[in-house]
């Protein structure tokens, strides 16, 4: 049942980490701090409107039906079977467009889960995954390892997306991430293209046998075989290349003691997983300090590993 | 310190699955009744000698630089760092050969495990299974997915063989396997043939997804998910096609309800997790009936998924 004309919602969808070692398309985490905030008003006017769009540098589209907050919407009210209700969003962007943090997934999120506010929640949380889904596809391609974590909270397996398969993995008691954005464009298209048609067999082993491990560790807390088994040989490599001193910024994170390091999504942002918040303040100074050196600027995150999803403000 | 001269031990060494899932030579399992029996006898003459093989239908080699049990027991003594021991080995078949249950892993690790025993254990356990892929080299690949439960028991994780990283993973309560082996010879070296050198890389995402989904149902105990993730889009479907009603037996495993079914390493050998013993019976037989169809003889064998590896008889 939609809540009544003039009720307004707010909803914040946090920023995601995604290629999380060899979780290529499939592991997806959620970060605190930064994203994305969706207003939405029930009008009388009947469809769907998004009025404005803030903090985006003017850059993203602001019809409804090209913003990924927009189809997200627009899918909610179609898979909750719902039609004729007026709608308005208004966007605040807190997060970099293009940066390897989900932004757009954090703009769908946010949206999904405002909509479904204000239609009296007719579908789950889980339900809202497909709707973002469908934003994220229009976009970059059907992927739910960003929209699942900024949804649920937490470090995220996305099985499948056809049908959708998700599962919670728990997080490393006390695990901080850092994760340090230069100053770079990276579009998504561009760091799709440089992905391989085909991997070596041998490849596809070594993924799967670091993924099972990293899982393993998760589950039994092994932070010696969290730490070795994020690795990747197959994306992160290409990706890294993409990136102004992005492969000097991973070694220093390692070498300031994080646990692993890698490039978040399509990047440039780059992530570090560490052992405490602490750790990964000064992680990210080191990462800072290897951009610098390439004349790269960059801002830095830290967050605990274990954060929640979207939520109403 | 090795044990006095005219000293004798026996070890056993059981049966393994491996290629379970998307688990291509990282996962394999330990399972239960058949494997290879190991005697070994200090003596005066120093060296090792492999004196009997037993219930090999005489093909396997006899010298015990050939033969997996004789290399890995050579392997064991460098390793210990022990020179001028006189040893004699006899080893009893119980696993056919070729047949996908790890029957050379079976023979290295019992003569490992039982040479390990007569110097007085220099090494553990997790040690020899170093001794054991250097037999596993020399016959069929530097593999240890079949050598690593043999040894250690149960669900184990290969997650390296250079340097070693091997994780033991829960088994799911109660989880039985059913395993069928029909009277086909498939060498080893045939079915790697059949591999591809590249994979896709949506396949490789799949199975990265899977194993990880795996996984964490083993940790969580998820039946449904553990169903669902003992997937393979790579390797399985390849090898099903070199087994005389193999896809045949698979289908009939799932109708008879097991949770998954999939070829045991490479093959002739199908394996089907199963709720119970009770239905890994029932199970079997239905492998059983659908072989027959296609006019092929089989053996079945029936299994707890938990089972102990290596031991002193």
């Amino acid at each position: 049942m939609p809540l009544p004309i003039g009720t307004t919602v707010r909803a914040f969808a946090p920023a995601s980490l995604s290629n999380l070692g060899s979780g290529f398309d499939v592991l997806g985490l959620a970060i605190d701090g930064a994203g994305d905030t969706v207003t939405a008003r029930r009008v009388a006017a009947p469809g769907l409107r998004l009025v404005a769009v803030r903090g985006d540098g003017g850059v993203l589209p602001t019809d409804a039906a090209s913003n990924t907050a927009g189809i997200a919407a627009g899918a909610t009210l179609e898979l909750a079977g719902v039609n004729g209700v007026g709608i308005e969003l208004e966007l605040d962007k807190g997060l970099p467009i293009g940066s390897g943090l989900g932004s757009s997934a954090a703009s769908a999120v946010a949206a999904a889960y405002a909509v479904n506010l204000l239609l009296g929640k007719p579908l789950r949380k889980r339900q809202l995954v497909e709707s973002c889904l469908r934003a994220e596809a229009a976009i970059s391609g059907r992927h739910a390892d960003n929209v699942a974590p900024s949804l649920l909270g937490g470090l995220v397996l996305v099985r499948r997306v056809d049908p959708l398969d998700v599962i919670r993995i728990p997080v490393l008691e006390g695990l901080a991430v850092g994760v340090v954005t230069p100053d770079l464009v990276i579009h998504t298209k561009m760091a799709r293209e440089v992905l391989p048609d085909r991997v070596p067999l041998t490849s596809m082993v070594a993924n799967t046998a670091d993924i099972a491990a990293f899982v393993a560790a998760c589950f039994t807390g092994d932070r010696a075989l969290f730490a070795r088994s994020i690795d990747d040989c197959v994306v992160a490599p290409r990706r890294v290349e993409l990136i102004e001193g992005g492969a000097d910024a991973i070694e220093a994170a390692l070498d300031a003691g994080a646990l692993g390091s890698s490039v978040s999504g399509a990047g440039p942002s780059i992530f570090a997983f560490c052992g405490s918040m602490r750790q990964a303040g000064e992680v990210t100074a080191a990462m800072r300090a290897a951009f610098r050196e390439h004349g790269v600027d960059s801002t830095a995150r830290v967050s605990p590993a274990d954060c929640p999803g979207v939520r109403q403000l």
